[in-house]
């Protein structure tokens, strides 16, 4: 590279650093974010689960609501159940399985009590309420109920809300909204679901 | 719920579960996985890391680069460090930091031969390679030795690939491609940076 395009490379990094180091100074508000991880595409829940991986890792404090636990073993489970952290596993595995709505709600409602005490508890730094915009479209839970709970929790206590179509009311509530977008996927050219990767 | 209401419920989720059922069969060749992960939302590496999670939970073997390394303290690490995961970082921190191209481009060839010894690597189930779309959008690192490396992997070997601006012979590449768009942020509403949550 010749010195002049060093200098060009060197002048744009430098501008981009600038506004990131601006950006940082800015941000100083100090509490527990509320992240909402929704959309069609893989990958939301293995984020929701990467995050507790990276608090755990700080030895803070995570908990797991699974609102719809898939009928395979779950790899993560082993890892984070092994380093501390508490699941809260609702029992009716996949919802389409069991087809059954008065049992499904109830068994959604037991298992949000788990989530409602972790939402209260200063001890507890990140709370991973992985698939529960389901139970709030197909109404096993009361929305007004989630809310209310998301708002009183401790200050600094961050939660994680992952699923596809997550209501409006929670996206507005929360502080960061990420859509996960499916562009193409393995399934879709007949390969399977590989062990370690996709369960 | 009504007894017809109850009966339309259970036809329409049978119909779900059909579906499901269906494609799930239709999926029958078994090889090692690539999916990437981009766009300019919040979440690509924490998806990739709780891949990682999964994989090492099963008591199968992952190794990670990371060809940009944040400048905090990263949780994740700890966690899966401890669990065996061999990590590569590049050395020189955030790309914008640092500003200078030559070494830059030194320090990404430097990260990249781990990942090609571990791409060989048949003992390897998964191979996280966190942020290298920009050491190829950088031309750090050279596109035609990258895609060759991935297709000359083992077969049952899955690789991820994080980062925004992935590049099109990447996607295409790819089984599985996923966007994380960014719908919001905290950063933007001044809320810092947390703790086990964002580092």
């Amino acid at each position: 590279m010749t010195d002049k395009n060093q200098d060009k490379h060197k002048a744009r990094q430098q501008k981009v650093k600038e506004q990131v180091d601006q950006k940082v100074a800015e941000a100083n508000i100090e509490q527990g974010i509320l992240q909402v991880i929704t959309g069609n595409g893989k990958g939301k829940s293995t984020s929701g689960f990467g995050t507790v991986a990276r608090c755990v890792g700080h030895g803070m404090n995570a908990a797991v609501v699974q609102f719809i636990k898939g009928t395979w073993e779950c790899g993560e489970r082993n890892l984070l159940e092994n380093a501390g952290v508490p699941f809260a596993v609702m029992k009716t595995g996949f919802t389409w399985e069991t087809q059954d709505r008065e049992s499904d709600t109830q068994a959604a409602q037991a298992t949000w009590q788990h989530a409602k005490a972790w939402l209260q508890d200063e001890n507890i730094d990140l709370v991973l309420l992985d698939e529960l915009t389901y139970m709030v479209s197909y109404d096993y839970l009361d929305l007004d109920e989630v809310i209310e709970a998301l708002n009183n929790r401790p200050k600094m206590q961050s939660v994680i809300i992952t699923g596809r179509g997550a209501h409006r009311r929670l996206t507005e509530l929360a502080d960061t909204v990420s859509e996960v977008r499916n562009v193409k996927h393995a399934f879709e050219a007949g390969i399977q679901a590989q062990k370690g990767f996709d369960y």
